[in-house]
């Protein structure tokens, strides 16, 4: 079958929702990785239902056309990216709020709409939805489930796989199947709800999601920025406050290139060189207290600390934290890396990326959501593809993180960037018996192909 | 291949931890539910190793002999009951504790450790692991895992899906994989952890598991006790105090059966005709705020509310709900069932009850975890079987509460007592698709056959 007689069947059902403008197609070929597949895809359904969605993947089954599912594409490995002979099927036009029902702590919602909006609309209702992505503002909830989204709250307030319970989903063939259920308890057959968390588009199309909010957490936050001399120290000090029993709803880590990208960005004035910082934010009804005994924590560990005297200031300081995507594109083209290793590993983690910056002559601007061992060390280099010895350089990072008994990527997914140290981590056995689960659910390897799995 | 050649080649394997005496055997019949399997096992392999599984596992396959894994057979489906033919595979002897690292919150256990044992060691250091079960003080950890338990503390808590972060499982065919991580985050492929919380025994055989602990929650637990003059004001009083935002640790809703059963038992003054009573425990730092908040919308809601003096006269309240097995046993055999809705819908559920108990003339005492939406309504018949009516009443039960959004199975899982309406609830593609992921793991069916999925 042609491209051109897909597209016309495409058309024949779904009329106006094909799209084949040459600048829309070649969006779709990147997300906010960088990385682009090499070539162009054949055309881009805009689905406005379930049924658009479900008449679309009987006609890629019927034509064997291969199809990458698509939400707002602010991806970091490469998981939505689509090529040439591929489909893209974007639920961005998906975007209702079905169902708020604050009593039973649930909203049942379409994939499209964005994480931000979402909760804008459930702050009405006195709840919110907890899954806080840095991207928040311009990332899909589809999204958020297809990849297990993470985000800087997720150390208190859990993670996508905590924030859902159901999932409708259409499989390869365009039949629909409803996973999960609306209780908070329910153990009926299989989890398939958990095991379409994080699968990144590979096994079927997420088309509504039944999520589990929380009440509006009461009164105002705290904040506390600490100044370390090092990022060895800093990083110890977060483990001493995870180890101390507090529970900071933010615990970000930035070291002294990440920082000092920052200042640059916002025309601060320079940092301290070689200086690291914790940023960590207390809430709830004990939010004063526990941002006292946190400041106590930080100033043993070696820490000048600040307490924010207002939200506003407290604003303030997170947002140096919050500009470092945009920092980063200051410097060039961007590999953010994703690794995540037990809270305890952190400091050995930064010697580790200390002795990788040594060994092969590059700086790793990092941060790190620190209260649950989560890094992201940023590969800079000149574009568009990412060089061998960056790659090398990533490598053993990869390595270093597993030796430590961690995980390749703690929020972001597999994507095609990290597709190649899959099976390092699996083992051989675990990555067989994952790849003819997804087989399962797609037979003919029509959803999202290449991606995860590495052929 | 014979009976009795499976023994030999076990024997030589493994020497005497194959036990094949009577009485043994007989007991791998049946679990808690009283149901039992129509035939006796072959032999009992008391597995003291992960290389003792493997091999079990190897002669199983090799030999095409179905395994039954069992743990501390005190489940409520018949999932763990073995029959004709089969080999029982007992973890109950792996129950060594491995690791415990309170700066991580993890433990790394082995399969038959006792719930309560666990909670005892962790204490030491300053931890739990929240699953709390009612069978806590009896039943194994792996047994926990493989039913995907909640209990009384889940809707501040969580249930094992929650708290699980790794699963070492042993193949069908004896290879041992390695499932999740170390690290509170972790996207790395698909989630097959999940997928096996939850999974009664036919994906793998659980050998060890990875647990995300919490902190010991410090304070004094504040308890209260409300009578209603109906189950259903009850059950709408529970709604209320969800819904006031106010978070107990522990509701728990007895209807009038069963605390006229539980008052029997216990020798106590016989309550008043038809009240139904709920039993709410608040803790944590605000524990006493809380529990004034709560008692305030129990008596808005018509309750009369009794806070108990100290944590001693707490417990004794919290153990006329504990007292309820025990009291069902003095009744008869006893099906206990396990619905759940969204907790909205618990007053409606007890109107389904009621209506039920009129049309086919029987008395059905029900408690509830309300806090999550969770119902143990319990048949009542002369046994040994569940009388065919029994089974109509219980058919009415699921159906009503699938109608009213809910599930058929909280925390006790599907075994072989409601495999029959599995498919109703999933939908048969949802059905077909969980049995082939099951195949996948399992291609040649030798994993607890016969449950969840009937044949």
């Amino acid at each position: 079958m042609t491209d051109e007689s897909v597209v016309r069947r495409l058309r024949d059902a779904l009329g106006d929702r094909v799209d084949t403008r040459t600048d829309v197609l070649e969006d779709a070929r990147a997300d906010k990785s960088g990385h682009a597949s090499a070539g162009v895809p054949l055309a881009i359904v805009h689905a406005a239902s379930v049924a658009d969605v479900q008449a679309t993947m009987r006609i890629a089954t019927e034509t064997r056309t291969p199809v990458v599912t698509r939400g707002a594409g602010t991806g970091l490995a490469g998981g939505a990216n689509a090529g040439r002979g591929e489909i893209v099927l974007s639920t961005l036009g998906m975007a209702r709020i079905l169902e708020v029902r604050p009593d039973d702590l649930l909203a049942v919602v379409e994939p499209g709409i964005l994480n931000a909006d979402l909760n804008d609309a459930l702050a009405e209702h006195g709840v919110w939805w907890a899954p806080d992505p840095a991207s928040r503002a311009i990332a899909t909830v589809g999204g958020n489930i297809a990849t297990g989204a993470g985000g800087l709250l997720c150390a208190k307030y859990g993670v996508v796989r905590d924030a859902v319970l159901g999932v409708d989903l259409v499989l390869a063939d365009g039949r629909l199947v409803h996973l999960g259920h609306r209780s908070v308890k329910g153990v009926t057959g299989l989890d398939l709800t958990s095991l379409v968390i994080g699968s990144e588009g590979i096994l079927g199309v997420i088309v509504g999601a039944t999520l589990k909010l929380r009440r509006l957490v009461p009164g105002a936050v705290h904040t506390i920025a600490a100044t370390f001399a090092d990022v060895r120290t800093a990083a110890a000090a977060s483990a001493a406050v995870t180890a101390s029993g507090a529970q900071p709803a933010i615990m970000e880590l930035m070291d002294a290139a990440s920082l000092a990208a920052v200042h640059a960005l916002l025309e601060l004035d320079p940092p301290t060189p070689g200086a690291a910082q914790l940023t960590i934010q207390t809430d709830g009804p004990a939010a004063a207290a526990e941002a006292k005994a946190i400041a106590a924590v930080l100033h043993e560990t070696g820490g000048a600390v600040a307490l924010a005297a207002d939200e506003v200031e407290g604003e303030h300081l997170l947002s140096i934290r919050r500009s470092m995507h945009p920092a980063m594109e200051t410097l060039g083209m961007t590999l953010i890396e994703d690794v995540a290793v037990p809270r305890s590993a952190l400091p050995a983690m930064f010697d580790e990326i200390a002795r990788i910056e040594r060994e092969y002559g590059i700086v790793i601007p990092t941060v790190a959501h620190a209260g649950d061992g989560n890094l992201h060390p940023n590969f800079v280099f000149e574009g568009p593809d990412v060089p061998p010895h960056i790659w090398d350089a990533a490598d053993a990072l990869f390595r270093a993180a597993l030796a430590l008994g961690g995980t390749l990527t703690g929020e972001h997914g597999i994507g095609v960037l990290k597709r190649r140290w899959l099976a390092d981590e699996l083992g051989d056995d675990q990555w067989t018996l994952q790849r003819d689960i997804a087989r399962v659910f797609d037979p003919l390897g029509l959803l999202n192909p290449g991606k995860v799995f590495a052929p």
